[in-house]
């Protein structure tokens, strides 16, 4: 997969080494470049931003740097996404879905973010991390790129695995435990430690019921559940 | 405010620099602190994870190295936040109101994630940035202090404005154009241009109404509505 970040601050992007994009990139499966799009500034100040039409806070960034960058890109039928508080919420199925593409193209606003024609000429995709807002788009970019890149084949490796993972069944997951069996006094479930695995599996499924559930009751309307799940959930509602 | 972030991975939070969080370090608004609670194990190789108990892929936090960095935390009862998948969703309402407290410790989870005991122990708050899954937590706090620390007195500057973010007002922010009014050949509403101000704000809250209508009609029912808002949806609809 090949990923474009067009972005005024390339050097935020360092974490994505330490992550488990560097794993992937050193194994041939992503290859990320960053374009600043500064430098297709025709600006003689390299200006890239201007005052907003019709008033108002902030600063908006101008077409002319970006489109140019753009242009510039070796891009053939990209999406091209958008990270915006405006979009549709990002998730794990766009994470999956976005693991198939061949070129990914994020564009970072800053500011108070793009005119609007920028969204509305190059954007495939406006997609928002949460209903909050960030001071720019490099972070909700970042953690797009991690969350797609980490499903490419074999970066997980042997050493961990996203089939468990929350969401990935349509639940919350499970609690996890680990050594040692008493800490400081606190405990870990009896179940955990019998050696019984049909009755750990059992109860994995019902703390993940049970969670889901508590938190996120939104999650059980699409999850898939089986009858015995439905009979799990009733117990709870009485 | 104080922030103290609980990781194995301190250098990946670079990125806190160019942000806004920068800016806000620089006016003493914030100090943010690092603590490895690698350099805590007691273990001699400093081993902080080990396989799960009851069998599953990837290793999980031990609890001893994370329980004994944040024992050493100069902390008088901070909010402790704990990101995941599991957690309750990161909002803009939950930034505004951490932007009012005094001290938050954030602990970032890798791998499978942290062994149950700290999440129940030591945690105030679980929250998620969204429904994806990341390779660890660093990424899901940052975004969380980007969102968090933005808030703050003086911060943002009379360059920005969080006064007119999306979700401030409920609703989606309307689109934003700037300089040239005719780029390429695409244009700038006219009513934009019209230094008409009251005609200005009536387009720009229709704008709003019309995106957040289209996009997250879930956030209209949250939303302050004026009659004639309600009138402009039921024009919508029709």
């Amino acid at each position: 997969m090949k990923i474009d970040v067009l972005t005024l601050f390339p050097e935020m992007f360092a974490p994505l080494d330490h992550s488990i994009v560097g794993r992937a990139k050193g194994l041939g499966q992503v290859d990320i470049g960053f374009t600043n799009f500064r430098d297709f500034s025709t600006n003689k100040h390299h200006k890239v931003d201007d005052y907003p039409y019709g008033g108002g806070a902030g600063m908006l960034l101008t077409p002319q740097p970006i489109f140019d960058a753009f242009a510039s890109l070796d891009a053939n039928r990209p999406r091209v996404i958008v990270t915006t508080p405006t979009g549709r919420p990002f998730t794990q199925q766009i994470a999956e879905e976005w693991a198939g593409e061949g070129h990914l193209v994020f564009l970072c606003g800053h500011y108070e973010g793009f005119d609007q024609r920028i969204h509305d000429e190059l954007a495939t995709d406006e997609v928002s991390i949460g209903d909050f807002v960030l001071t720019g788009g490099e972070l909700a970019a970042m953690v797009m790129i991690d969350a797609t890149v980490r499903l490419l084949p074999d970066v997980l490796g042997a050493q961990a695995s996203h089939e468990d993972d929350s969401f990935s069944t349509g639940l919350l997951e499970y609690p996890h435990y680990t050594r040692p069996a008493d800490f400081r006094g606190l405990k870990v479930p009896d179940v955990l430690l019998s050696g019984n695995h049909a009755r750990i599996e059992a109860w994995r499924r019902e703390q993940s019921l049970l969670k889901t559930y508590e938190r996120r009751p939104d999650l059980l309307e699409a999850a898939e559940l089986t009858e015995r799940d439905k009979i799990f959930l009733e117990s709870l509602r009485d």
